[in-house]
């Protein structure tokens, strides 16, 4: 009680602390309100406190905590007591979700050199919580089939659509055999997926040490690096089909919900899957004949990796409970004085697959921070604008089970509701790194110039816009010098923003700090409090930081008085992104016509050695040109209609308030019209065309996703649609542009 | 003797054999000795053995034939026997070199972990020649310092210019310590050179098993790859500022000669240096501290690499004997029937580290097989008209001693006669590939174009076309589509074209076949018989097919009426090249003025991990703009000369005798004008302005060499007055063609 009592007599009209610099003009506030503003930042700032997250981590990270444990509620509880505490209005709010656990696990290497995989990983003294056994998930991949396979074993690279390529003009097939594929380079559902779609009857998954063990620095407990027993848990559901329940795709699982079994799921993989550690691969790897693998494809372990298939077989048995969980979200409100059915909304997940520090505790522990501090200043007279809703969400890591869950649950009201999300999903020491929704690329540089960076004293702009700089290259040096404007990345998936975002079309961020806590620790028992305090964030800095910032993107929106969108960034944004389908639309054509002539001329049969196995390849079709004329014409309205929103809004914050109340109920609806109610091809759950993640490879974002993966996927009368709906919703997008032009008008 | 009379029962009358396709002109050959000479060169194609090859590989591998050995002298012997059997008025050139072996080799690591390297490659049943101990050199780097030096381990990657720059950021210096470094990435002898600069006392390079070993391939004798306990041989002396005799710089080691002790001898390394293999490098490797090393300084070993330094101190005692030896140079000579005081000269090296099958017997015994098919022919009745002088080569691997001496032994006798020197070093199966004069492209593409791939049966010139467009990427396949002509690469060093060509300006070439034959087995004794039969060029098809290349190279210059050059070529060559050191010195410029702004907005502090070690570089001086006027004049004039000569030439093959005669003279003097007499800064031996090999690189060539390193090292007075002396003589040899041009009008 004494922290509490000490904090609340902090007022408003105290000194500056010292994390934020000077600033006196912010978008969207006029004077008035923007003095009030930066006072409440710089008060929200002093109520942050490390300590507060060291305490919290320290005790959510205690025991393991996955859905359906009992740490999971317990953790869920611990927080809605706090921010009740903190004056919020919270629920638990809950569904029953389909979560698999393991009840077999068995991985052989047949043959003269039997070997039984470990699949385990070993109990450290010097990190306390490994040794938590009991409570433990063990390695495995959520989602996979159950299945009971022998087979040969064929090495697949990285398990991408390029791997196949190169293993079909090797002549080796994956049919009836078991793959082994590194992780990295896709997001590891699109592996057993595009493994079961060649053929495989089965698939391992393993870290390979050049990537995530010895060869990216010391292996813990002496340095942070994944051990050689070390393995990466992980969901494996079809999520760039669809995220959530895989028995409720696209609705909410409430207890009334109709669901659908599990061989009807349309995103459960239909073979089984094991992600394996480097110690278990490598006899697995040693056992494999055929054609030594490409350079590109070889890793960190010392031995000369071959293609395969193997000789000796491979027996992999797994077998699992598929039980109903239920997801615990903890959603906490503080109702808004002036506009409290414009919600902004910030989130993070509790869930882990293990103990979870870094992920996602060092996020969700910056949530707090900003809620308690916020809570404090309401207690103390402060009443936001608009309603703030702060979200701890469970079972992310299995699917964003609980926010998509709850968004399915809630999508009426938050379409017409909710302002902004704003997600993060681990932090730690380092560089600000920013993704989203572009309209909003000016609003994130302002309050990154302000927010200080722990470590350098100067603001956390400015030593990202440093390391860009020192880090890149001549051509990058050349473009950005003397423009410390920090871009924001176009969002694909891998967190909670994914419903808000990709399914609502509400206007999303996700943030935070990196850099300099790299590790092996993701997904493994190792992910605990004490390798993140040696490791990760030392003195919750960055943690601290971190709640500054999304603090303020929070506090902006639910304060300002016009929503600071910019249309023009988001112009020249897409504008950026339709000249990329076009260029690759014209290299994908200049190739086709190179393989053509290189096939007529038979250059590939004489370049190739003629003592390797060789398949030759389909000859490519031609690629036509696209009429891409309807969506240069709509790009050029859009900058129109921007550009005189910039011009006519210079003074907005000044209007009257029913004008502006208008004008802002127009800006922040104005992303929803990027959506298409039908949504992508193959996968109507995704209906932003702006942003998706990619089909074939995963978290990985896809720009203008309808067009692109159309080309790619040498779907030439698709792309042609999809290029007259992207314009469509260009089109749409420019009449909302043009409303608010015409209220300012 | 049967052989020998079945052969030389054919006639030019008999049947094209399958080896080349038909050809009616040839460039500098008029309609009627076009006709004969390409008859003559299918009697040579004819007369060319693959079993010959074998059964001379088979001798001459069939115990370590190193300089000052036993089967050195008799393989100079056999072959000389051989070159007098076919005609050949054939003698042994010989000069006493200074060649140290080792008299003590010891490498441990002391401390806890105690560990004495092994230093020794094992003998393999599978290879009969490998337990031959007696008679190998050991693993060890000639002209290493004799020394006895105790101290830290430092790890430097590759151990160039800019490994130390990070090196002195993270604060580590190399002064009073050993370094390890990596083969690959430059010229081995820049290892200890750089070390040594630096302060460092003693210098182990160990072949890393990502480049050279399982991490390339399997390892031998499963597969062609370096085993876990082969090291590279190799001679450290200074070459990129003279080879040859390295107490005779600059002149011929006759008995006469007035020696440099070794002392005094400028090219000798300072400190001690061992190559190790990777099994004896581990231990080291592994008792590296301090900040784990950069990405791309990893290798292949299963531990993390780590910069040093280690606390366990290394000891390093090497003790040589500083003996003279003789070398042998086979020197075989048919004199020319109309022209015997103009010089075609054609050479490969016979000595080897150990057996050297592959380096340098499988481009020798190609050497063999034209001498032997146009020794046939000469008795049969066609005389060259040119003289023609094959060339075995002793003392290559140390410092390309035999033909060095030989050239500054005759150099004045070579300046006013030798048309052209044509080199090889090692062949296996694969692709053709040449570097030499520019002048001569189109002359050595007319060539390619009718040797015929033993393996698919298009020209060898189709068969590398096909592999550039299919290895290029789509900017290079558009820009070579439908062009097969093959670009001739610059020569550097590393091999004995140096002299001929760095040194005297006369026409030089280097090729060979490649691409498919890769292995492991470089500098050490599994360069074997048995290795090269099994993995590099089985049935000796591909050295058929360079003594088919090489060979028709020596005949048409022998017999050509006019010396085929096309200027042209060589002007876009050079203007290539002029391009690139402006691009350079603006690229640095803008690197600088970069620095300059980054340094002053502490853009490097921010960035920094503060954390690590850093210490801050000194920032850069501003990169004035150089005059490069009177170079561009002179290019502009060269091209007009060479535009003229193509034109004006374009019958010169039907001009009187003597007119020829008086051309020719011209045309293959015309390249000592690239030369300066003075020689390059701090190296007067490299006298060509346009070619030659890296100061701080080695073997890699760096081209308009005056100028570029210049720039490269910031020298900007010397760029400045480089840029004038290549002017005057891009001049020069401008005034040469006008000569010609003259000559023609």
């Amino acid at each position: 009680m004494r922290k509490l009592i000490l904090l609340s007599a902090f007022s408003l009209s105290g000194l500056a602390p010292a994390s934020v610099s000077a600033q006196e003009k912010i978008s969207g506030f006029n004077p008035t309100s923007a003095s009030t503003e930066i006072k409440l930042e710089k008060a929200m700032d002093s109520l942050i406190s490390p300590k507060d997250q060291q305490v919290w981590m320290e005790f959510l990270s205690s025991r393991p905590h996955h859905l359906g444990s009992s740490q999971d509620k317990i953790n869920a509880d611990y927080m809605a007591k706090l921010f009740r505490e903190w004056g919020y209005d919270t629920e638990l709010s809950s569904y029953q979700v389909l979560f698999p656990t393991p009840k077999t696990r068995l991985l052989e290497l047949l043959g003269t050199k039997k070997f039984t995989a470990k699949l385990e990983e070993s109990t450290l003294k010097e990190d306390r919580t490994s040794g938590q056994k009991s409570e433990q998930l063990p390695t495995y991949n959520a989602y996979s089939a159950d299945g009971d396979v022998t087979a040969e074993l064929v090495f697949v690279n990285r398990g991408v659509p390029a791997d196949y390529e190169v293993l079909r003009k090797a002549g080796i097939s994956v049919k009836g055999k078991i793959v082994i594929a590194k992780y990295g380079g896709s997001w590891r559902g699109i592996k057993p997926k595009l493994a079961a779609f060649h053929g495989a009857i089965g698939c391992l998954i393993y870290s390979d040490p050049l990537d995530d063990g010895y060869g990216a620095g010391d292996a813990y407990p002496k340095g942070p690096y994944r051990p050689g027993d070390g393995a990466q848990r992980g969901s494996v559901m079809d999520m760039p089909v669809t995220p959530g329940d895989p028995t409720t795709p696209g609705f909410a699982s409430t207890p009334d919900a109709k669901r659908l079994s599990v061989a009807e799921s349309p995103t459960i993989m239909k073979i089984p899957v094991l992600p394996i550690s480097w110690e278990d691969a490598k006899p697995l790897l040693e056992s494999l004949q055929g054609p030594v693998a490409p350079d590109e494809w070889r890793g960190g372990l010392p031995i000369t990796y071959h293609m395969g298939p193997s000789v000796a077989k491979v027996h992999l048995k797994l077998a699992f409970n598929w039980d109903l969980k239920p997801v615990y979200n903890v959603i906490a409100t503080l109702k808004g004085s002036e506009l409290p059915d414009e919600w902004i909304i910030r989130g993070n997940h509790h869930d882990a697959w293990v103990n979870g520090a870094a992920d996602p505790l060092s996020g969700m522990v910056a949530v707090m921070s900003e809620a308690k501090a916020i809570g404090i200043l309401a207690k103390q007279g402060f009443k936001p604008k608009r309603t703030i809703i702060f979200c701890g969400w469970d079972g992310e890591e299995q699917a964003l089970l609980g926010s998509t869950e709850w968004v399915e649950d809630h999508a009426s009201e938050l379409q017409k509701k909710a302002v902004a999300y704003i997600n993060s999903d681990g932090n730690s020491r380092g560089f600000i790194h920013g993704g989203g929704s572009h309209a909003f690329e000016p609003f994130f540089n302002e309050i990154i110039s302000v927010v200080k960076d722990p470590q350098t004293g100067v603001s956390i702009r400015d030593r990202r816009y440093a390391v860009e700089m020192v880090l890149g290259d001549r051509a990058k040096r050349t473009r950005i010098m003397g423009n410390k404007t920090i871009k924001l990345s176009a969002l694909g998936a891998g967190s909670d923003y994914s419903p808000f975002f990709q399914h609502l079309g509400i206007p999303s961020f996700n943030i935070g700090f990196g850099g300099e806590g790299s590790g092996g620790e993701y997904h493994s028992i190792y992910d605990s409090y004490d390798h993140f305090v040696r490791f990760k964030d030392p003195g919750f800095a960055y943690g601290a930081a971190l709640a500054s910032t999304a603090g303020r993107m929070v506090l902006r929106l639910a304060n300002a008085d016009i929503i600071p969108a910019d249309f023009t960034t988001l112009y020249s944004t897409i504008n950026g992104y339709v000249g990329e389908v076009k260029t690759l639309a014209d290299n994908i054509r200049i190739d086709a016509e190179h393989d053509i002539a290189m096939a007529a001329e038979k250059l590939y049969d004489l370049a190739r050695d003629p003592k390797e196995p060789y398949v030759a390849a389909e000859v490519s079709a031609k690629v036509p040109f696209f009429n891409f004329s309807r969506l240069d014409n709509a790009m050029v309205q859009f900058k129109t209609a921007a550009d005189s929103y910039k011009k006519l809004s210079a003074k907005a914050e000044q209007l009257p308030e029913a004008k502006r109340n208008e004008l802002n109920n127009i800006l922040f609806q104005a992303e929803k019209s990027l959506l298409l109610d039908k949504g992508l091809p193959r996968r109507p759950w995704y209906r932003h065309l702006i942003y998706a993640p990619g089909y074939f490879t995963g978290y990985g974002v896809k720009t203008l996703p309808g067009v692109r993966e159309a080309i790619e996927e040498k779907n030439w009368a698709e792309a042609q649609e999809q290029i007259g709906l992207l314009s469509g919703v260009i089109e749409a997008f420019t009449a909302e542009i043009e409303k608010a032009n015409a209220v300012l008008k």
